[in-house]
C-alpha cells in the first residue's frame, strides 16, 4: 500500500461512464473506482481522459461528494481542478478541501493561447490566496498537447520559491522525455514530486528518482502497472516496461478515451461504458471489435472486474 | 438603426472591467454597454475579449440579468455561450434565452484538440436538442488562433442542413479571408450571416455581401467602425478602412485585451478599467503611457466616453 500522506505510485484519470442520456452514471462510477482502489490504483478523478472539461463544476462536486460518501477513501483521491475561470477553480478546489481531498492536479487555465509565465503564476497565486488553506497540495498539470499552455521550468522554479510546500509536484503529459529529465533533476531534489505522464515512462522516471505515474491506461490495465511500479528494480523490468508499452499500443491505435471506455464495456459486459460526451465519438461496433480482437490477441485481461461488475 | 430582428452591423465583445479584487464591476459594465449602444454598436458581451472562459457560468448569468435590468435593450444583445462543458453551454444557452437574448454566439468546446466534424457535430446537435427552443439562433464561432479546435466548412453545411434556421451565422476570427470568402459564397446566399471576426476585413466582407463584423477594437473605436459599416459603399471606403486599421495597429503593439482596457481607463479616467482576470496581465505603467501617447499621436479619442463616465 502507498503512503497514505503523500501520494505515490500509479494513480489513473478515472474515466467517467455515462447514461445514455449523458449523465454522470454514479453507481458504475464508484463500482469502476472500487475496482481500481483493490489493484492500488489512486483515483485522479477528473483529469483528461475523465472528461472533465466536459463536465460542469456543479457535476464534478455532486461526483466527489458520492465518492465520499460511498466510503472511497479519500487519501487515495487527486481530483483534477483546474477549470478555464478562475472562480470555477477556487470553487471546485475549496469542495475537494471541504471533503479532505487535499491533493489536487491543476491544469493551468487553458482558453487563452500565448499567455506569460507571469500570467500563470498570478493565476496559480490567486488560487492558493482565495482557496486559503494550509492543506492544499497542489500537483502542477503540463499537458501541452491538450492544454497548449505548457507549464516551463521556469515558472515551476517561481512558484516553488513563492509557495513552497504548496506546489506539491507535477503530472508531466508533454510526452516528451528530456522535459520529465529536467523536472526530475531539478526539482524532485526539493521535494517537488514528479509524476510521469503515463507508464510509457514509468521506469524511467522511478529510475530518475520519480514518485510514479498518472496513466490513462491505469483505467484498464492497473494490476500490470502497480506490478511494475513496486518492481522496478528488479531484474524483469525492462521486460515489464515491454509488456505494459505493447499494452498500450492497441488502445493508442484507437481513440484513447472512447477505446478505454469501450473495453471496460466490454470486459464489464456493460456496453453502455462506451457512452462519451460530445466533442468526443464513442467508438463504432466495428472499432470496438476490432478492439476487443486485438486485446484477445495479447492475452489481455481485466481480472477482477466481472466480479465487481 | 440596425434590424431589431436580425444582427447586422458592428458588435463588440464587450470588455468585462473588474474591481481590484477581481469581480465582475457592474456599474461600470452598464456605463460601458450603454455607451456602445449609443454608437449602434451591438453587444457580443462574454466573447474572447470579454474575458469570458476566465468567468464561471454563474458569473456570466448574473451579468446577464443586470444587463436586461438596466434596460440594456436584449434585441442588441449576442451574448457568447459556448463554453468547455456541454451541460455549461445549455444552462448558459437556456438562460439568455430565458431573457430574450435568442442571438447567441457559441464557441465549439475548447478543451479535447484533434477533434473530428462528427464530435461537434454531435455537440451543436446535443446543445440544440437540450436548450429546446424554437427561439435559438447560433451564430458559429470560430476563432481557431484561440480555440484551436475549427469549425470547417463542411462542419458548416452538415449543420446548416440539419438545423436550418437555428444555425444562423458565424464570427470567422480566423484572420484567413479565403475562409471568409469562402464561407461568404457558400453559405450567405443560404441566409447564412457572415460577420468578419474584426474591422481589418469590414469593408471586403461587405462588399461581398456579409453582414458586418464583431470587432474587439468596437469597444474604443465604435463610431467610426460604424460610419464604415455605413458607408461602405461610398468613394470614401478604402480610406475610412484605412483609418480603421491604422488605429488597430496601435493597439496592437500591445496585448490586445490589456490593451482596450487600458485605453478605456485612459479615456474614461478610471484606472480600474484596466485590471484583468489571470492569466491575463494588465498593461505596465510604462506600457499604458506608451499607448496613451501613440493613440493620442494619431488623434484618437472616445466620443461621449467622459460624459457617460
Amino acid at each position: 500500500m502507498t503512503s497514505v500522506n503523500r501520494p505515490r505510485g500509479v494513480y489513473s484519470p478515472v474515466v467517467t461512464p455515462f447514461t445514455s442520456d449523458l449523465l454522470p452514471d454514479h453507481e458504475r462510477y464508484i463500482r469502476h473506482c472500487r475496482w481500481l482502489i483493490e489493484q492500488d490504483v489512486g483515483l485522479a478523478v477528473f483529469g483528461t481522459n475523465s472528461e472533465a472539461n466536459s463536465l460542469a463544476v456543479s457535476e464534478k462536486m455532486t461526483l466527489l461528494d458520492t465518492l465520499v460518501s460511498s466510503e472511497i477513501p479519500v487519501d487515495r483521491l487527486m481530483p483534477g481542478t483546474g477549470c478555464s475561470a478562475l472562480t470555477d477553480t477556487v470553487e471546485l478546489t475549496r469542495h475537494a478541501l471541504s471533503l479532505g481531498a487535499n491533493h489536487v492536479l491543476m491544469l493551468p487555465p487553458f482558453f487563452y493561447k500565448g499567455v506569460t509565465d507571469e500570467g500563470l503564476f498570478r493565476s496559480y497565486a490567486q488560487i492558493i490566496e482565495r482557496v486559503g488553506s494550509d492543506a492544499l497540495r497542489i500537483y502542477l498539470y503540463h499537458i501541452p498537447p491538450v492544454s497548449q499552455v505548457p507549464i516551463s521550468l521556469a515558472l515551476i522554479e517561481r512558484l516553488l520559491a513563492a509557495f513552497p510546500g504548496v506546489i506539491a509536484g507535477v503530472k508531466d503529459s508533454s510526452g516528451d522525455w528530456s522535459n520529465t529529465q529536467a523536472m526530475l533533476e531539478r526539482f524532485q531534489p526539493q521535494g517537488f514530486d514528479v509524476f510521469a505522464g503515463s507508464e510509457t515512462f514509468l521506469l524511467a522516471t522511478m529510475r530518475a528518482g520519480g514518485v510514479g505515474c498518472i496513466t490513462a491506461t491505469g483505467n484498464v490495465n492497473p494490476a500490470a502497472i502497480v506490478q511494475l511500479y513496486r518492481n522496478w528494480q528488479s531484474a524483469d523490468a525492462d521486460a515489464r516496461q515491454a509488456a505494459l508499452d505493447a499494452t498500450r499500443a492497441v488502445f493508442a491505435r484507437f481513440p484513447m478515451i472512447p477505446a478505454l471506455k469501450a473495453a471496460i464495456g466490454v470486459y464489464s459486459n456493460e456496453p453502455e461504458w462506451g457512452v462519451v460526451r460530445p466533442p468526443l465519438v464513442d467508438l463504432t461496433p466495428a472499432q470496438r471489435d476490432a478492439l476487443a480482437s486485438a486485446l484477445r490477441d495479447i492475452g489481455f485481461s481485466m481480472p477482477g472486474l466481472e466480479v465487481i461488475a
